[in-house]
């Protein structure tokens, strides 16, 4: 598999909820965390995702938001990763940041530099990826 | 609260419509806008939104579309936002364009240089910021 | 119409299905390609979108993801557009991919650097764009 999107996690299937349109996937991902996912319902049942199945999730960078700084804030986000810069890499008007998330992942963000100033994101800094569970894709491999 | 989201915008809860595995939450901002945003209806509940409670929008500067001519066009997303273009920084791929809106927030675009051109994206130019229910990330502040 | 969108596609609803919150629309592009997109009941109905009207389909570049390889994989975007690699825009940070579908249209996605040369992008490579049903916003034109 070679796919573009920055962050390509694998884990096991823990919790499935259906909906009429959407299902919500929870997958323990291998260090630990857990992401919740949000599909169609009709790609479900395609990748046959059930309880105890493994699945991968891909999400692109630009959909990553960072935090540093959420103390007293409950977020509408059903996915919060904490974790610590471990570089920067800048460009003109945005920047690639990869974090590194306590379980040992490696989770990129790209975020505009403006932010990447406020934010005082170098090197060690301690930081918090947000994630809507909207914007992760689900893979399955065929048996 | 530090966010790497361009857009952070508060608001009074005005409306709240509850599905299966979704909700759908009306913001009215400070300058008289409205947002709309799509969360799961576990996050509803988590964050206790209700009508009259305060919530604040973040939206990732990628998430939001700009129009400069729309008439005669109907769109999905349920959120458009009239403003004026405020300034555009440029880079080799993409532009970061700050929007004014009618009520004086300022919103934040990036869009691809192409793009700029394309609607002649510039300094006192009006522009709409389009952005979909699902790209909004809620938050609300612990009581 | 003038939008920032890189991606503007015109096509015929073949099927909708409606959920309390959302609604989702399947649309055959000019090219032959079915695109399904999730959008809001509301504005399923604002948009009077039904079986047999036209619509059009609006699809930022940094929500389309690329993949090269994905065989024995089954993925949740509803949304898997076949196509070769047409040219690439080197940002520092960012690319924009230009991909040509079987159907003759053109597909941008901007994509990170290290993914073009991961990927091995360059023209004439075949490539396949994954694009998530809530990451597409719909329009129509008022009669």
């Amino acid at each position: 598999m070679k796919v573009s999107a920055r962050n390509v996690l694998e884990g096991r299937v823990t919790e499935v909820v259906e909906g009429a349109i959407n299902a919500e996937v929870a997958l323990e991902l291998d260090g630990g965390e857990t992401l919740v996912a949000v599909i169609t319902l009709q790609s479900l049942k395609r990748l046959e995702i059930k309880v105890g199945s493994t699945a991968i999730a891909m999400i692109k960078a630009p959909w990553v938001t960072l935090m540093t700084d959420h103390e007293g804030l409950r977020l509408s986000a059903r996915n919060c990763l904490s974790g610590k810069v471990e570089s920067v890499s800048d460009g003109a008007v945005n920047a690639e940041v990869a974090l590194t998330l306590k379980g040992g992942e490696r989770l990129y963000a790209i975020v505009t530099r403006p932010s990447v100033e406020a934010l005082g994101l170098t090197e060690g800094v301690a930081a918090t990826a947000v994630i809507k569970a909207s914007h992760i894709l689900l893979a399955t491999r065929e048996e």
